[in-house]
């Protein structure tokens, strides 16, 4: 059970400067006071609520620590590509740059390893004519990589850039190098906040409702879906199955199927199911309907794939991939049954995610980034900023990395899903 | 100051079935109980929240008021498009005759006169191949009007086609409509469920977190200001100015705004400005960086069309277009000043609403129609499907109707459009 | 070297009926003489050309073979799904029952097994309401399959039904079928007009300049190129692979190429290569500009696969797939030199072909459908419609069925390829 | 009657350089020979064909006049926006640095503007970095104007920048200054090659079949259609009504109505028509279908403003705005006779214009640039690139300049448009 105490945000220090942002100063009301809290629980029944939990909300502090004059940031963007890093990259320099006028915002290149000076390349400033088109891009223009590098080698890059604000971009593991790199800081005595942006394509960060690309995925995805519908149609007892992202959480599935309003099986990593039942269901919706879409997220039935075909995973080979071993077995089973099915396999891969930001994941962005540039400059550090219940907070990376969000099989996504499709169960 | 008196949802009697909602029976924390809220307010400051004020949630009832199988539902769509009205159709008709098994949906043709037998036309049931692919399309299969018509008259058809579960799709007008209607149902003593779907391209309906449609709109319109964009940058002293929609609130024109994030002056109905102000502002920024983007939403403005241009608002003509009047006033100017501008004008009027829905909006689509669904057949009436802090409620129509939502200029969307344009107020 | 006798077209008797068609009749030079011909060879150095060679224009004719109003026409659609399917059908449709007054136009169903009556599902009428939104889809309505039928089944199904114009939309094997039956019918002496539509989305069919679907289909892939491109950008010594339809010729993967500006390799089954050519040639980009983009025809490389992976040809497995195949080379060699490139393969498969047509093919669609009715309803059999430097033609089946057209990578587009890409052969 | 002489092509002299086109000089037969002709007429009736008339194809020379080293290249856009002007600029640059070798190539400012020193800005060198990414934006870099300068101040710059391969990108107008240059440039027996890139989004440049932009343009303006048919059909006697480009001709308008095949009504500057006829017309398809879709060139019907509102034709106001004519009159004229019609009208204006070309422009600039820089560094000049019978040629600028090209009503296009909207004239 969390307690206040966890949500508890690290400050580097009392804070003295006014903030230098005019629009906010005009109609003071704007600012947020450090003490606001957004609730963690909104749904009750009774008629109190005592020593409710809350987040911290992010937003813009009337006091800052720093003086923006005297700051150096840096950016960086670490392991796989979802829609928005430009997006995230050119708000963050506009709001640091344009709106606090920090003089220099560094590009780290190609993730952790940029800062690590033996085996990237140097950081690069951004600048106006570097940053002006960046939205219209997919990827992003600092690059990326995976994996960790060793904190201690890169705070001490970070100190020997003068940096002194600094955002890691990324998913679990670049939060938790993030919490590390704090860490380090703090030991060190050093004062330069670390303010993370969670990116997970896969939506499946605790503590951040909706993180920014899930929904251009969604979107994209929905498109795939759409085309995997027509040549079903398009042929006797047709079959479209489309693999979507999803490791370890099936939310781009679920929220694909629901948009798309087509699909008549959703299998996701939360909710296992067996052959038995999923190809005769299959064949019960070809003879009534004459063909049929699927929807695999690629985490989903790795068990089956470890026990009836643990050849599968051996060597220098990727584990599991679902996808085709569905279309194998799919196939295998109407051969059999002596109705043989034409499966049309989809694997969209990193077509989906390398998409620009559609404008509800711009908008995300914004948010993001903004309230990024006002916690570092208030000198928060060790966070990340979430999303809970619609409102931007503060998270403390030390309860936040290591976890999943998962999809609650019991609740309203995954209720809308079986409605949608008509699937029974998985 | 609301009460949870006035946020109480009026029920059409005591509920006894038990619903026939299979993939949630078999996990039954899926239903939602009645006494579950969604609290007003969740930031705070304190330790203590007493009687917290709060909507019922929406959501599927374990037992209901109709039995399914000897209902008869009506749909009817009202006022100007809006992405995702089809949507709405195809989920209410999969949800009450797919999930629920209520036999028959009619389609009211034409809005609240379809509901007239002396002036529209018959209504028509919904089948499979009616709705199959009509998400795919913008507009409304059902047709649309303009326009209240005679409560009395329309219950009396509502009774005489045996319908008791009712969906009035729509902005306030038609929700106002509906309050009327349900008022009426109730002096009879009919049992008719009357839920409604709150339709605002403009966002701009209370209690409606996001209405669904306009985050389709905001694409589009993202799309016409980036060519704008494109247009001011390729031409001496370039202005490209957009008109979008926004009678009455500003949201289109901020979140495009935001997220087109190459927007120069943003003008909204909530904001007033003055010419005075704009003119040398958009000077400044011309003479800096030869090309400016300005957007306006259609209501803004109104006072300087009436003030300095009283001729434009009499006769047959459409009072105030600020689109045109704007482009007129800075061409002068600019001639004025000696030093003339290039004002490219922008106005995508119909063509940003009649877009098919996109994913987001098709998202909310599925929960707003599967809500109204489950609301109706637990016998609830007289209410809208709203959204609070991202969870769908349950909103009366009687606290509802009649208030507009605005943009609150001090707060939080409007301070990221004035941090995005770098404009310095309206 | 064809003969102007080889070009010659089939009728299948005199004509002497006025055509309706009122919009032509009204400006009288429009109707197309029969012996209007289109030259065959445009290209020329001398003064003088002496016994042209030319096809036989097609469009309206003055003179109808067969009365519309006792006819009963018949669409079938075979083989893979192609951009703009529906909108032959579609076009045919309303020209042959609007624009001739045709009464019937039949849908066989699944390709040519609709015309087989033991294996295949009735037939159905095409209506105003069936065909409306139909150009807005991908695929086809009619469904299609793959493979022949016996010829004097399909006869004898044909005029069962009382079929007297007969649309094969199809590829060169569907074509081929279609002179199978026109030949039955000669042998029969039954009056059925046989009108063919060449269908390939590869662009491969001889005397079809630019078959429909094939610029959608450029155009989808281009949008894949580009997200290759953003991933290949975004890591360090990024390859990005993208393999694409083409399997005798790469006019696909080439205009592509063009289309996106950001290939650096491109391979297709014209231009033999071998890897000991192409890894180095790779690794040269790579250490130049640490990303590079690679296009692959299905069809290229074939060569590679049998010699050094023959064991990927044999069983029931799917023959060469050059896309794994690359990609394992291209990471093995990089790995091998020790300096590793991380390679992201992009294998779009049917989502390129699912999709609805594009404003230009709507537009080829729109001119192929009119030339097919009026060929048919002025008698003429045993054809298809062409596309000859630009103007509608009708090709006798007997000199196109059979024969692949093929990029010449001597000439303009592979030049263009090479240019573009900047590759030094293959 | 155009003759064989009035095809030749300006030569600046004797050509002896041998090409470094290496991906060509290993395929010899590739580069094309001087008196190669793409011939004039292509359609024939009879057996023998003398002195047949043809351009000079256009494409790479064996022999160049210039050596790419000393050359110095310079690009000017001119006009309005068109879709594919950064393509064209993008191909010019990759052609003329990348293939030959040429060091600099200069981007003019702001149209011919920018070779006025007194009154533009400097040109700027182009560069990979500059152009690598700007095909996927619409306009174009270097800017635009309208309006001519004085050719011997123009040449005097050129010659001043030391500029011998000029390209001219822009439509009849700037032509018309391409061939003042060049014949300046011919009366000083200066050396610079003057070759033009015919631009009309309107594609109504004679000698050039199709233009790069249209069909981006058409595409863009069959959603609009395709928006006010969802409109059109969503409201009783509903009439979507859409003024698309077109000044002199209705290429847009005609292409855009077969692609959408949902226009009731298309309107030309070509076919007069009367309201008299008009009015009733539409009255019919509503009192038929309840619905209508018409589509308006901005040129067409203007001697009905004339004539019949004289008044709108006076002061600073544009001429003969026929859209809000339509819809005041159609609104009227149903308001008359007592059967309203609700008009919705779209007027797309400069967003069709401002996108970034599609594939099939993509594939046309490329092309076009490619024959620019072979003609250019082959010492051809005072000419443009035109397209005959799907063949590059090289047009003389002294025989296309002033010519507009137009739809011929009784010809193919309009036939479609007529078989396609069932309109029964115009």
């Amino acid at each position: 059970m969390l307690t206040q105490e966890d949500l508890r945000i690290t400050s580097l220090g009392p804070r003295k400067l006014l903030s230098p942002l005019r629009h906010l100063r005009e109609g003071p009301r704007s600012f947020v006071p450090d003490d606001r809290r957004v609730m963690y629980h909104i749904e009750y029944c009774g008629d109190e609520i005592v020593n409710p939990l809350g987040f911290e909300k992010a937003g813009p502090r009337e006091q800052l620590y720093f003086d923006p004059a005297e700051c150096r940031a840096a950016i960086v963007t670490c392991g796989g590509l979802c829609p928005g890093l430009n997006n995230i990259i050119r708000n963050l320099y506009y709001k640091l740059h344009g709106d606090y006028g920090v003089p220099t915002i560094l590009g780290i290149r190609n993730g952790y390893l940029g800062l690590n000076p033996e085996l990237g390349r140097e950081p690069f400033p951004l600048t106006d004519s570097v940053v002006e088109q960046i939205h219209h891009q997919g990827g992003t223009i600092l690059g990326t990589s995976r994996g960790p590098q060793d904190a201690r080698v890169m705070v001490d890059y970070l100190e020997s850039l003068g940096v002194n604000l600094f955002f890691p971009i990324g998913g679990d593991g670049t939060q938790k190098g993030a919490h590390l790199i704090a860490q380090e800081i703090e030991r060190r005595g050093l004062k330069i906040a670390v303010v993370g942006v969670p990116k997970t394509i896969d939506n499946d960060i605790k503590f951040c409702y909706r993180s920014f690309g899930y929904l251009s995925a969604v979107s994209e995805a929905e498109t795939v879906i759409d085309r995997a519908h027509v040549e079903a149609k398009s042929t006797p007892r047709g079959v479209g199955l489309v693999k979507l992202m999803g490791r370890e959480a099936g939310f781009i599935a679920a929220a694909a199927t629901i948009a798309s309003g087509e699909v008549n099986f959703t299998l996701i990593p939360e909710a296992p199911f067996s052959l038995d039942e999923l190809l005769p269901a299959i064949g019960r919706r070809l003879d009534k309907r004459d063909h049929a879409v699927i929807v695999v997220a690629e985490g989903a039935g790795q068990d089956l794939i470890d026990h009836e075909q643990g050849r599968d995973k051996s060597g220098n080979r990727k584990l599991g991939d679902i996808g085709p071993f569905l279309k194998q077995a799919i196939t295998d089973h109407f051969n059999e049954v002596g109705k043989p099915a034409a499966v049309k396999y989809f694997d969209p891969s990193y077509y989906i995610r390398s998409v620009q930001a559609n404008a509800a994941d711009s908008l995300l962005c914004e948010m993001f980034a903004r309230c990024a540039a006002h916690a570092a400059l208030a000198g928060k550090t060790d966070l990340f900023i979430g999303l809970w219940n619609n409102r931007p907070v503060h998270v403390p990376l030390r309860v936040s990395v290591g976890q999943v969000k998962r999809m609650e099989p019991a609740r309203d996504l995954w209720s809308a899903v079986l409605a949608t499709t008509g699937q029974e169960k998985w």
